[in-house]
Protein backbone atom coordinates (compact mmCIF):
# COMPACT_ATOMS: atom_id res chain seq x y z
CA UNK A 1 0.00 0.00 0.00
CA UNK A 2 3.12 2.45 0.25
CA UNK A 3 2.90 4.00 -3.05
CA UNK A 4 -0.09 4.96 -2.25
CA UNK A 5 1.47 7.50 0.39
CA UNK A 6 3.71 9.90 -0.59
CA UNK A 7 6.04 9.95 2.44
CA UNK A 8 8.37 13.09 1.56
CA UNK A 9 6.07 15.81 3.89
CA UNK A 10 5.59 12.81 6.73
CA UNK A 11 7.46 11.12 9.84
CA UNK A 12 7.19 7.95 9.18
CA UNK A 13 7.08 5.23 12.15
CA UNK A 14 8.04 1.47 10.86
CA UNK A 15 6.79 -0.92 12.93
CA UNK A 16 7.58 -5.01 12.87
CA UNK A 17 6.58 -5.94 16.21
CA UNK A 18 6.77 -9.55 15.70
CA UNK A 19 10.32 -8.60 16.21
CA UNK A 20 12.35 -6.33 14.16
CA UNK A 21 11.35 -3.40 15.59
CA UNK A 22 10.76 -4.29 19.15
CA UNK A 23 14.88 -5.81 18.81
CA UNK A 24 16.01 -2.55 18.56
CA UNK A 25 14.32 -0.52 20.61
CA UNK A 26 15.28 -3.27 23.17
CA UNK A 27 19.16 -3.08 21.90
CA UNK A 28 19.08 0.72 22.00
CA UNK A 29 17.77 0.60 26.28
CA UNK A 30 20.47 -1.60 26.63
CA UNK A 31 23.07 0.97 25.06
CA UNK A 32 23.70 -0.33 21.54
CA UNK A 33 25.25 3.28 19.87
CA UNK A 34 24.02 2.74 16.66
CA UNK A 35 21.92 0.39 14.27
CA UNK A 36 22.28 0.21 10.38
CA UNK A 37 19.37 -1.33 8.78
CA UNK A 38 20.10 -3.07 5.55
CA UNK A 39 18.00 -4.74 3.04
CA UNK A 40 20.26 -7.69 2.35
CA UNK A 41 22.24 -10.51 4.28
CA UNK A 42 25.63 -9.22 2.00
CA UNK A 43 25.10 -6.02 2.72
CA UNK A 44 24.75 -7.10 6.48
CA UNK A 45 27.92 -9.40 6.74
CA UNK A 46 29.90 -6.73 4.45
CA UNK A 47 29.31 -3.95 8.03
CA UNK A 48 31.05 -6.63 9.95
CA UNK A 49 33.29 -5.25 12.39
CA UNK A 50 35.38 -5.58 15.62
CA UNK A 51 32.93 -2.43 16.60
CA UNK A 52 30.08 -3.85 14.29
CA UNK A 53 27.97 -7.19 14.95
CA UNK A 54 25.62 -8.86 12.72
CA UNK A 55 21.95 -8.86 13.43
CA UNK A 56 18.55 -10.46 11.55
CA UNK A 57 16.35 -13.45 10.46
CA UNK A 58 14.83 -14.82 7.73
CA UNK A 59 11.51 -16.09 7.18
CA UNK A 60 11.41 -15.74 11.30
CA UNK A 61 14.57 -17.65 11.50
CA UNK A 62 17.74 -16.99 12.81
CA UNK A 63 21.25 -16.48 10.18
CA UNK A 64 24.14 -19.60 10.83
CA UNK A 65 26.75 -16.92 10.45
CA UNK A 66 24.87 -13.68 12.31
CA UNK A 67 25.27 -12.74 15.64
CA UNK A 68 22.27 -12.17 16.64
CA UNK A 69 19.28 -13.67 15.98
CA UNK A 70 15.61 -11.99 15.72
CA UNK A 71 14.65 -12.25 19.34
CA UNK A 72 14.83 -9.32 21.48
CA UNK A 73 16.24 -11.15 24.83
CA UNK A 74 19.24 -11.66 22.81
CA UNK A 75 19.85 -7.61 22.93
CA UNK A 76 19.99 -7.41 26.43
CA UNK A 77 23.36 -8.85 26.19
CA UNK A 78 25.93 -6.36 28.10
CA UNK A 79 28.45 -6.89 25.54
CA UNK A 80 26.09 -4.73 23.27
CA UNK A 81 26.82 -1.53 24.99
CA UNK A 82 28.37 1.49 22.72
CA UNK A 83 28.67 -0.74 19.77
CA UNK A 84 27.21 -1.05 16.54
CA UNK A 85 24.57 -3.75 14.53
CA UNK A 86 24.02 -4.27 11.14
CA UNK A 87 20.62 -5.03 11.07
CA UNK A 88 18.35 -6.84 8.17
CA UNK A 89 14.79 -8.77 8.41
CA UNK A 90 12.15 -10.19 6.18
CA UNK A 91 9.74 -7.39 6.72
CA UNK A 92 10.96 -4.63 8.97
CA UNK A 93 13.98 -3.42 7.27
CA UNK A 94 12.51 -3.67 3.74
CA UNK A 95 10.15 -0.88 5.30
CA UNK A 96 12.44 1.26 6.54
CA UNK A 97 14.13 1.35 3.03
CA UNK A 98 10.87 2.08 1.32
CA UNK A 99 9.98 5.06 3.68
CA UNK A 100 13.60 6.62 2.95
CA UNK A 101 12.62 9.63 0.91
CA UNK A 102 10.39 10.50 4.56
CA UNK A 103 11.31 13.39 6.27
CA UNK A 104 11.59 11.70 9.27
CA UNK A 105 12.19 8.05 10.44
CA UNK A 106 11.22 6.61 13.72
CA UNK A 107 11.10 3.23 15.12
CA UNK A 108 8.03 2.01 16.67
CA UNK A 109 7.35 -1.05 18.84
CA UNK A 110 4.89 -1.06 21.97
CA UNK A 111 8.08 -1.04 24.29
CA UNK A 112 8.18 2.66 23.58
CA UNK A 113 4.78 3.46 22.69
CA UNK A 114 4.31 6.43 24.94
CA UNK A 115 7.68 7.58 23.74
CA UNK A 116 7.26 7.54 19.96
CA UNK A 117 3.72 8.98 20.52
CA UNK A 118 5.39 12.27 22.57
CA UNK A 119 7.75 12.48 19.83
CA UNK A 120 5.34 13.04 17.56
CA UNK A 121 3.19 14.91 18.89
CA UNK A 122 5.82 17.61 19.98
CA UNK A 123 6.38 17.12 16.03
CA UNK A 124 5.01 19.39 12.83
CA UNK A 125 5.00 16.75 9.88
CA UNK A 126 1.98 14.60 9.06
CA UNK A 127 2.15 11.02 10.18
CA UNK A 128 2.44 7.73 8.72
CA UNK A 129 2.37 4.70 10.34
CA UNK A 130 4.14 1.93 8.12
CA UNK A 131 2.70 -1.65 9.39
CA UNK A 132 5.91 -3.79 7.77
CA UNK A 133 3.27 -6.66 8.12
CA UNK A 134 4.56 -10.22 6.32
CA UNK A 135 6.14 -10.08 2.95
CA UNK A 136 3.75 -7.44 1.31
CA UNK A 137 0.57 -8.67 3.41
CA UNK A 138 -1.42 -6.56 6.26
CA UNK A 139 -1.20 -7.86 9.42
CA UNK A 140 -2.79 -7.61 12.85
CA UNK A 141 -0.26 -7.08 15.42
CA UNK A 142 1.67 -3.69 13.28
CA UNK A 143 -2.32 -2.54 12.57
CA UNK A 144 -3.02 -2.67 16.64
CA UNK A 145 0.75 -0.63 17.18
CA UNK A 146 -0.59 2.01 14.78
CA UNK A 147 -4.00 1.83 16.34
CA UNK A 148 -2.64 2.53 19.94
CA UNK A 149 -0.37 5.05 18.36
CA UNK A 150 -3.97 6.95 16.79
CA UNK A 151 -5.51 6.40 20.38
CA UNK A 152 -2.95 8.08 21.88
CA UNK A 153 -2.97 10.87 19.80
CA UNK A 154 -6.42 11.14 18.84
CA UNK A 155 -6.88 14.57 20.74
CA UNK A 156 -4.67 16.15 18.44
CA UNK A 157 -4.25 14.61 15.71
CA UNK A 158 -6.75 14.03 12.55
CA UNK A 159 -7.16 10.86 10.40
CA UNK A 160 -6.98 11.47 6.83
CA UNK A 161 -8.27 7.94 5.67
CA UNK A 162 -9.90 5.00 6.98
CA UNK A 163 -6.73 3.20 7.44
CA UNK A 164 -6.15 4.72 11.16
CA UNK A 165 -9.95 4.69 12.39
CA UNK A 166 -9.58 0.74 11.58
CA UNK A 167 -6.48 0.23 13.47
CA UNK A 168 -7.89 2.40 16.21
CA UNK A 169 -11.40 0.16 15.85
CA UNK A 170 -9.29 -2.37 16.56
CA UNK A 171 -6.85 -1.87 18.84
CA UNK A 172 -9.64 -0.55 21.19
CA UNK A 173 -10.94 -3.71 20.71
CA UNK A 174 -7.77 -5.80 21.24
CA UNK A 175 -6.24 -3.68 24.36
CA UNK A 176 -7.01 -5.34 27.03
CA UNK A 177 -5.64 -8.72 26.19
CA UNK A 178 -3.60 -8.31 23.04
CA UNK A 179 -2.04 -11.87 23.42
CA UNK A 180 -5.70 -13.31 23.18
CA UNK A 181 -6.82 -11.34 20.53
CA UNK A 182 -3.55 -11.83 18.72
CA UNK A 183 -3.94 -15.66 19.29
CA UNK A 184 -5.40 -16.46 15.67
CA UNK A 185 -3.35 -14.17 13.84
CA UNK A 186 -1.07 -15.52 11.23
CA UNK A 187 2.18 -14.20 12.62
CA UNK A 188 1.61 -15.46 16.23
CA UNK A 189 0.92 -18.82 14.56
CA UNK A 190 4.16 -19.11 13.00
CA UNK A 191 5.82 -17.59 16.24
CA UNK A 192 4.62 -20.55 18.46
CA UNK A 193 5.50 -22.63 15.83
CA UNK A 194 9.29 -21.59 16.83
CA UNK A 195 8.52 -22.01 20.29
CA UNK A 196 8.87 -17.91 21.34
CA UNK A 197 5.63 -17.52 23.07
CA UNK A 198 7.99 -15.48 25.48
CA UNK A 199 9.01 -12.97 22.75
CA UNK A 200 5.42 -12.55 21.59
CA UNK A 201 4.55 -11.45 25.36
CA UNK A 202 7.35 -9.69 25.82
CA UNK A 203 6.86 -7.47 21.98
CA UNK A 204 3.52 -6.92 23.41
CA UNK A 205 4.16 -4.66 26.42
CA UNK A 206 3.73 -1.23 26.32
CA UNK A 207 5.89 1.41 27.38
CA UNK A 208 9.29 -0.33 28.57
CA UNK A 209 11.59 2.21 27.55
CA UNK A 210 12.22 6.01 26.86
CA UNK A 211 13.92 5.51 23.40
CA UNK A 212 13.09 7.08 19.85
CA UNK A 213 15.55 5.39 17.49
CA UNK A 214 15.85 7.73 14.76
CA UNK A 215 17.15 7.56 10.97
CA UNK A 216 19.86 9.95 10.01
CA UNK A 217 21.55 9.22 6.89
CA UNK A 218 20.69 5.22 6.93
CA UNK A 219 21.97 5.31 10.27
CA UNK A 220 19.37 4.35 13.66
CA UNK A 221 20.38 6.12 16.62
CA UNK A 222 18.97 7.61 19.59
CA UNK A 223 19.19 11.00 21.54
CA UNK B 1 -2.67 -5.08 -2.64
CA UNK B 2 -4.40 -7.12 -4.96
CA UNK B 3 -1.01 -7.87 -6.61
CA UNK B 4 -0.29 -9.41 -3.49
CA UNK B 5 -3.16 -12.44 -4.54
CA UNK B 6 -3.18 -14.93 -7.44
CA UNK B 7 -6.65 -14.67 -8.14
CA UNK B 8 -6.70 -17.41 -10.97
CA UNK B 9 -7.56 -20.66 -8.17
CA UNK B 10 -10.08 -18.26 -6.55
CA UNK B 11 -13.64 -17.36 -6.63
CA UNK B 12 -13.43 -13.30 -5.80
CA UNK B 13 -15.83 -11.22 -4.12
CA UNK B 14 -15.77 -8.05 -5.79
CA UNK B 15 -17.47 -5.17 -2.97
CA UNK B 16 -17.81 -1.47 -3.08
CA UNK B 17 -20.49 -0.86 -0.58
CA UNK B 18 -20.92 2.44 -1.10
CA UNK B 19 -22.10 2.62 -3.66
CA UNK B 20 -21.43 0.36 -7.00
CA UNK B 21 -22.38 -3.11 -6.01
CA UNK B 22 -25.07 -2.25 -3.98
CA UNK B 23 -26.79 -0.14 -7.07
CA UNK B 24 -25.72 -3.53 -9.31
CA UNK B 25 -27.51 -5.68 -6.37
CA UNK B 26 -30.89 -3.29 -6.64
CA UNK B 27 -30.81 -3.54 -9.99
CA UNK B 28 -30.53 -7.43 -10.95
CA UNK B 29 -33.53 -7.42 -8.00
CA UNK B 30 -35.69 -5.25 -9.65
CA UNK B 31 -35.16 -7.11 -12.99
CA UNK B 32 -32.16 -5.90 -14.88
CA UNK B 33 -31.30 -8.69 -17.67
CA UNK B 34 -27.37 -7.50 -17.86
CA UNK B 35 -24.67 -5.37 -16.23
CA UNK B 36 -21.50 -4.65 -18.07
CA UNK B 37 -18.72 -3.36 -15.46
CA UNK B 38 -16.07 -1.12 -17.82
CA UNK B 39 -13.43 1.18 -16.87
CA UNK B 40 -13.88 4.24 -18.36
CA UNK B 41 -16.51 6.48 -19.41
CA UNK B 42 -16.12 6.24 -23.11
CA UNK B 43 -16.14 3.17 -23.03
CA UNK B 44 -19.78 3.26 -21.35
CA UNK B 45 -20.99 5.74 -23.91
CA UNK B 46 -20.04 3.52 -26.49
CA UNK B 47 -22.47 0.58 -25.24
CA UNK B 48 -25.21 3.34 -25.20
CA UNK B 49 -28.71 2.03 -27.30
CA UNK B 50 -32.55 1.29 -26.73
CA UNK B 51 -31.58 -2.04 -24.69
CA UNK B 52 -28.82 -0.49 -22.66
CA UNK B 53 -28.59 2.20 -20.27
CA UNK B 54 -25.67 4.27 -18.84
CA UNK B 55 -24.73 4.31 -15.67
CA UNK B 56 -21.86 5.45 -12.92
CA UNK B 57 -20.10 8.39 -11.20
CA UNK B 58 -16.84 9.70 -10.88
CA UNK B 59 -15.96 10.96 -7.63
CA UNK B 60 -19.33 10.10 -6.03
CA UNK B 61 -21.27 12.43 -8.34
CA UNK B 62 -23.38 11.46 -10.91
CA UNK B 63 -22.58 11.93 -15.33
CA UNK B 64 -24.44 14.22 -17.10
CA UNK B 65 -24.75 12.46 -20.07
CA UNK B 66 -25.54 9.07 -18.23
CA UNK B 67 -28.84 7.48 -17.71
CA UNK B 68 -28.33 6.65 -14.01
CA UNK B 69 -26.26 7.64 -11.19
CA UNK B 70 -24.86 5.95 -8.28
CA UNK B 71 -27.83 5.76 -5.91
CA UNK B 72 -29.52 2.59 -5.54
CA UNK B 73 -33.05 3.71 -4.98
CA UNK B 74 -32.77 4.61 -8.89
CA UNK B 75 -31.92 1.06 -10.16
CA UNK B 76 -36.00 0.26 -8.65
CA UNK B 77 -37.72 1.98 -11.52
CA UNK B 78 -39.82 -0.29 -13.83
CA UNK B 79 -38.09 0.76 -16.92
CA UNK B 80 -35.21 -1.23 -16.32
CA UNK B 81 -37.38 -4.69 -15.92
CA UNK B 82 -35.53 -6.58 -18.56
CA UNK B 83 -32.64 -3.91 -19.73
CA UNK B 84 -29.15 -3.77 -19.99
CA UNK B 85 -26.93 -1.50 -18.26
CA UNK B 86 -23.48 -0.54 -18.76
CA UNK B 87 -21.33 0.58 -15.53
CA UNK B 88 -18.29 2.50 -14.55
CA UNK B 89 -17.64 3.88 -11.31
CA UNK B 90 -14.50 5.92 -9.32
CA UNK B 91 -13.73 2.10 -7.71
CA UNK B 92 -15.66 -0.73 -8.49
CA UNK B 93 -15.36 -1.37 -11.89
CA UNK B 94 -12.01 -1.02 -11.34
CA UNK B 95 -11.88 -3.88 -8.80
CA UNK B 96 -13.79 -6.05 -11.62
CA UNK B 97 -11.81 -5.14 -13.91
CA UNK B 98 -8.13 -5.96 -11.54
CA UNK B 99 -10.01 -9.44 -11.07
CA UNK B 100 -10.38 -10.47 -14.60
CA UNK B 101 -8.20 -13.60 -14.23
CA UNK B 102 -9.93 -15.15 -11.26
CA UNK B 103 -12.20 -18.64 -11.66
CA UNK B 104 -15.46 -16.59 -11.10
CA UNK B 105 -16.29 -13.66 -10.30
CA UNK B 106 -19.37 -12.78 -8.23
CA UNK B 107 -20.87 -8.97 -6.80
CA UNK B 108 -21.43 -8.26 -3.05
CA UNK B 109 -23.56 -6.10 -1.01
CA UNK B 110 -24.40 -5.80 2.45
CA UNK B 111 -27.93 -6.21 0.24
CA UNK B 112 -27.14 -10.14 -0.61
CA UNK B 113 -24.90 -10.69 2.08
CA UNK B 114 -26.59 -14.31 2.57
CA UNK B 115 -27.27 -15.41 -1.01
CA UNK B 116 -23.33 -14.62 -1.65
CA UNK B 117 -21.88 -16.61 1.59
CA UNK B 118 -24.30 -19.52 0.81
CA UNK B 119 -23.14 -19.60 -3.11
CA UNK B 120 -19.45 -19.66 -1.10
CA UNK B 121 -20.02 -21.75 0.32
CA UNK B 122 -21.28 -24.04 -1.99
CA UNK B 123 -18.25 -23.37 -4.16
CA UNK B 124 -14.98 -25.52 -3.87
CA UNK B 125 -12.54 -22.44 -5.24
CA UNK B 126 -10.60 -20.45 -2.55
CA UNK B 127 -12.24 -17.24 -1.60
CA UNK B 128 -11.00 -13.39 -1.81
CA UNK B 129 -13.45 -10.29 -1.03
CA UNK B 130 -11.67 -7.62 -2.70
CA UNK B 131 -12.70 -4.14 -1.26
CA UNK B 132 -12.62 -1.69 -3.85
CA UNK B 133 -11.90 1.36 -1.18
CA UNK B 134 -11.40 4.48 -2.46
CA UNK B 135 -9.09 5.23 -5.22
CA UNK B 136 -6.24 2.16 -3.43
CA UNK B 137 -6.75 2.93 -0.04
CA UNK B 138 -8.60 0.64 2.22
CA UNK B 139 -12.10 1.80 3.54
CA UNK B 140 -14.06 0.53 6.63
CA UNK B 141 -17.53 -0.32 4.99
CA UNK B 142 -15.78 -2.60 2.32
CA UNK B 143 -14.06 -4.28 5.44
CA UNK B 144 -16.38 -4.68 7.28
CA UNK B 145 -18.48 -6.79 4.46
CA UNK B 146 -15.80 -8.87 4.21
CA UNK B 147 -15.87 -9.29 7.95
CA UNK B 148 -19.25 -10.35 7.54
CA UNK B 149 -18.42 -13.31 5.08
CA UNK B 150 -15.59 -14.33 7.40
CA UNK B 151 -18.19 -14.56 10.32
CA UNK B 152 -21.03 -16.43 8.14
CA UNK B 153 -18.16 -18.48 6.86
CA UNK B 154 -15.82 -19.48 9.63
CA UNK B 155 -17.23 -22.83 10.55
CA UNK B 156 -16.45 -24.26 7.37
CA UNK B 157 -13.40 -21.96 5.72
CA UNK B 158 -10.08 -21.16 7.44
CA UNK B 159 -8.28 -18.02 6.93
CA UNK B 160 -5.02 -18.07 4.57
CA UNK B 161 -3.59 -14.39 6.42
CA UNK B 162 -4.70 -12.05 9.00
CA UNK B 163 -6.90 -9.58 6.77
CA UNK B 164 -9.60 -11.96 7.08
CA UNK B 165 -9.30 -12.00 11.13
CA UNK B 166 -8.90 -8.42 11.10
CA UNK B 167 -12.07 -7.37 8.89
CA UNK B 168 -13.94 -10.13 11.26
CA UNK B 169 -12.78 -8.81 14.50
CA UNK B 170 -14.12 -5.14 12.71
CA UNK B 171 -17.62 -6.37 11.98
CA UNK B 172 -18.21 -8.28 15.31
CA UNK B 173 -17.42 -4.93 17.00
CA UNK B 174 -19.83 -3.16 14.01
CA UNK B 175 -22.30 -5.07 13.35
CA UNK B 176 -24.94 -4.21 15.71
CA UNK B 177 -24.93 -0.37 15.03
CA UNK B 178 -23.03 -0.40 11.63
CA UNK B 179 -24.56 3.04 10.56
CA UNK B 180 -22.41 4.47 14.11
CA UNK B 181 -19.95 2.85 13.80
CA UNK B 182 -19.08 4.61 10.25
CA UNK B 183 -19.95 7.86 11.58
CA UNK B 184 -15.89 8.63 11.19
CA UNK B 185 -15.46 6.94 8.10
CA UNK B 186 -13.86 9.15 4.93
CA UNK B 187 -16.38 8.11 2.73
CA UNK B 188 -20.06 7.77 5.08
CA UNK B 189 -18.52 11.94 5.46
CA UNK B 190 -18.16 12.31 1.70
CA UNK B 191 -21.63 10.93 1.22
CA UNK B 192 -23.03 13.03 4.27
CA UNK B 193 -21.71 16.17 2.41
CA UNK B 194 -23.80 14.99 -0.90
CA UNK B 195 -26.76 14.88 0.93
CA UNK B 196 -27.97 11.06 0.65
CA UNK B 197 -27.61 9.79 4.14
CA UNK B 198 -30.55 7.48 3.02
CA UNK B 199 -28.20 5.85 0.74
CA UNK B 200 -25.95 4.90 3.75
CA UNK B 201 -28.80 3.43 5.53
CA UNK B 202 -29.91 1.27 2.91
CA UNK B 203 -26.48 0.10 1.74
CA UNK B 204 -26.06 -1.05 5.15
CA UNK B 205 -29.09 -3.30 5.28
CA UNK B 206 -28.62 -7.03 5.50
CA UNK B 207 -30.30 -9.92 3.36
CA UNK B 208 -32.91 -7.81 1.15
CA UNK B 209 -32.11 -9.63 -2.11
CA UNK B 210 -31.88 -13.67 -2.89
CA UNK B 211 -29.34 -12.84 -6.37
CA UNK B 212 -26.15 -13.57 -6.68
CA UNK B 213 -24.28 -11.47 -9.87
CA UNK B 214 -22.36 -13.65 -11.54
CA UNK B 215 -19.35 -12.07 -14.25
CA UNK B 216 -19.12 -14.28 -17.45
CA UNK B 217 -17.26 -12.69 -20.49
CA UNK B 218 -17.58 -9.50 -18.78
CA UNK B 219 -20.93 -9.18 -18.54
CA UNK B 220 -22.80 -9.75 -15.01
CA UNK B 221 -25.72 -11.68 -14.86
CA UNK B 222 -27.75 -13.65 -12.23
CA UNK B 223 -29.20 -17.25 -12.55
Amino acid sequence: MMHLYDVRDKTVVVVDIFRATSCMTTAFAYGVKRITPVATLDECLALKSSLCYTAGERDGKKIAEFDFGNSPFEYMHPSLLGKDIAFTTTNGTQAIVKSREAREILIGSFLNLSAVAKHLERGENNILVVCSGWKGKVNLEDTLFAGAVVELLKDTIKAACDAPLLAQHLYSQAKTNMGEFLKHASHVQRLARLGIKKDIDYCLTPDQFNVVPVLKNNVLTVE
